[in-house]
């Protein structure tokens, strides 16, 4: 049997303690596949005596993470700490420099920081990997950059923040409002240490712009992700949706226009009766799209000891095997800058407002859109309430930037009680 | 740039003009991210003249496929032709004892011959690639070597065969009976040469078998795929299963238990709101299950141009990139000869029978089930006509052995009209 591969894993919450499982559970099994076995070297955490349930005490032990990357004794780092910087971009640093392989589940390093990372592991001949970084145990990495290696990737769809879900769901179907919903969430333990990284969509936005970077062949380009998290969906939105055959979900999508690359993670309409409508609950879904294969739909958990323990496992497996491709699928110094499109391309848009009661206040919000060169696909409006009348507008293709024009037309009418809110339906 | 890698595609069908198209469209794509340029040397078909829509005349064309196998001037011979014999078989022999590598779209191939081949391609040190043999564009066999390879895999359950679920389909949305679905299927040109290979099960057997192998670290074991076709399924059973919020699907499901490895492609209700149970039309879904992932679900196009060359593709991609596995993820030669499992694991069971208008007949049919000890979960009797009353029994979990004993019993109780119909319930 050829030599082992060596583990040095920084990080022991709840992903590392499931690597460690995993290896210690299954070593007959890994070493089949792999044709070699997988072996934890040493590890490093923050409180060394802290009980994990699972028995450390054949590895040796780092304090520091940065001696842990730099080990002579390791061939592959797997850092599972977290954080954009610190620690976590010192010893990923540390690692490759000693021209360690690097396995990760940070989706937040690699967004920020992935470019200058991938140079220095191209210059030092390592890898980088992050499968775990993206959607949990969902092996969307590995799909989107082997699996439709042959496509151009035209778009890319994902709800790929359960906790997001788990909210949107919760109050779809206990009709609970955000702030409720939000507090059951916190009490599962489900939120972030900084909730605005979940609901605010920037950690979902972290991994939507690796994926792009792949899809694409572009740099990460995190920063220009159109954000917006679900804090101002309602229940009420997330009712009349439901009407008009639509769940609410917050969705990322990057897609290359002929005006830039597209890259939004937002609240958007989705049919009800599609995979992504269907959704339920904490659990992720990415669909890829390419010329060739047409729409691929992935779907598991997103989260968790066990599923994103397994994606870390199948990137160290990777590399056991050999498997070895550059960090976003191409050499890092050939992706392009991507121009980042000033718009989105044009979709559908619920609108919802309040309209005064008064003849004829219809009429003029369906002048004024009209003027904004914005058709009307469907109008329903519910039961008058105290003098006002709730509509709903699904409209035809349009832009945002004629929404937003057709949106000040119609709080200037003098009819609107309550200004529109307004949603993409994104097609699928 | 490093050298190119040299393709011959033998059998330029649906899928082999796609493979070609691929190539000539995405050529500075391919190269960026292989790291080196995709090229076809020389192909072969049964006819030279026809026009297949693209461009043939930079190619070397061989009238033989051996011929073109054993090339010294291609690194990886395509396999494009199908046929689990005959020149697909001798071409894929050639090409390995050339230590060529192959790609090939050809599941029957594989789930008869795979394990002497997986041995001839170790003997040579070549590879062979089939991610277009199971469930078209979808990267299944991908994500189970290698995106779920730290996991032991508990269960794959999967809706491989696109033609019998458009039928199914088909008859619980336009009530059509299944020879009325089956000649629409066959106008509409989804049916294989032998109808038998898509409505009996069998095609979709091979994909089973070839993905068992990889799970549980077995040979391929098609003879033992239990399989029934859909050609019993009647238009009452799937308008009576969507009543008890059921779908019929002909579902593959292979898992490794105490007694042995349970392999079977069988006609299964499968909950109406499961991912399985929406899945319409010809659409195909696997789900892989793991102990560390818990449950993945894939889906998409089944076959088709585009989704079969994409999945030929990415195995195209892997093998210039230097991906090299082996075939079924582990050496062939340690593969373990699988010990088939009698009797599926107890599952839920759907029974529909016909009962003559009596006084204490349903007691009759209660009592032999319990005499079975086949507790039931629900019963529905339905309107009577002429004498006459169908029913509806879910069971709780027992055996096929408990209900065919059971099902005798019913039978002598001289209370049956028309014998039991019986469908298992696969739990999700």
């Amino acid at each position: 049997m050829p030599d082992p591969i060596r583990l040095g894993i920084a990080g022991l919450g709840t992903v590392g303690r499931g690597v460690v499982r995993i290896v210690q559970r299954h070593g007959a099994t890994l070493a089949a596949r792999a044709g070699r076995p997988v072996e934890i070297v040493a590890v490093s955490a923050r409180s060394r005596d802290k009980d994990r349930g699972v028995d450390l005490s054949a590895y040796g032990w780092e304090d520091d993470p940065v001696a842990l990357a730099r080990r002579p004794d390791i061939d592959l780092f797997v850092e599972l700490m977290g954080g954009a910087d610190g620690p976590a971009k010192d010893a990923t640093e540390a690692a490759l420099e000693a021209g360690h392989d690097v396995v990760t589940a940070n989706k937040a390093l690699l967004a920020i920081h992935g470019q200058a990372l991938a140079e220095t592991a191209e210059r030092a001949g390592a890898a980088i990997r992050f499968e775990a970084a993206v959607a949990g145990g969902i092996p969307v990495v590995k799909a989107l950059t082997e699996g439709l290696a042959g496509n151009e990737v035209t778009r890319i769809l994902g709800v790929m923040n359960g906790t997001c879900n788990y909210i949107l769901t919760r109050m779809e179907n206990a009709g609970l409002t955000y702030d409720e919903a939000f507090a059951e969430a916190d009490g599962l333990g489900y939120l972030e240490a900084d909730p605005e990284l979940d609901v605010g969509g920037i950690d979902a936005a972290h991994k939507l712009a690796l994926l792009s970077a792949i899809a694409f062949g572009t740099r990460v380009d995190f920063p220009n992700v159109r954000l917006e998290g679900i804090g101002s969906v309602s229940i009420d939105d997330i009712r009349h949706a439901a009407d008009m055959g639509y769940r609410i979900k917050l969705l990322g999508v990057a897609r290359m226009t002929g005006r830039g690359l597209e890259q939004r993670m937002t609240p958007c309409l989705v049919p009800a009766s599609s995979p992504l409508g269907q959704l339920e609950g904490g659990t992720n879904m990415v669909v890829l799209e390419g010329d060739s294969v047409g729409q691929i739909v992935l779907r598991g958990a997103g989260a968790g000891e066990g599923p994103t323990a397994s994606a870390v496992m199948a990137d160290v497996m990777d590399l056991a095997r050999g498997i070895r491709l550059p960090v976003f699928g191409q050499p890092a110094t050939g992706l392009r800058a991507a121009r980042a499109a000033v718009a989105a391309v044009p979709a559908p848009y619920y609108l919802r407002m309040t309209l005064v009661d008064k003849p004829g206040a219809l009429a003029k919000i369906a002048r004024a859109l009209g003027e904004a060169g914005i058709s009307i696909d469907r109008m329903r409006q519910y039961d008058h309430a105290e003098g006002t009348a709730p509509v709903l507008i699904v409209t035809h293709r349009t832009t945002r930037g004629a929404l937003e024009e057709a949106i000040a037309a119609m709080d200037a009418t003098g009819v609107v009680a309550e200004s529109a809110v307004a949603l993409r339906i994104e097609e699928l």
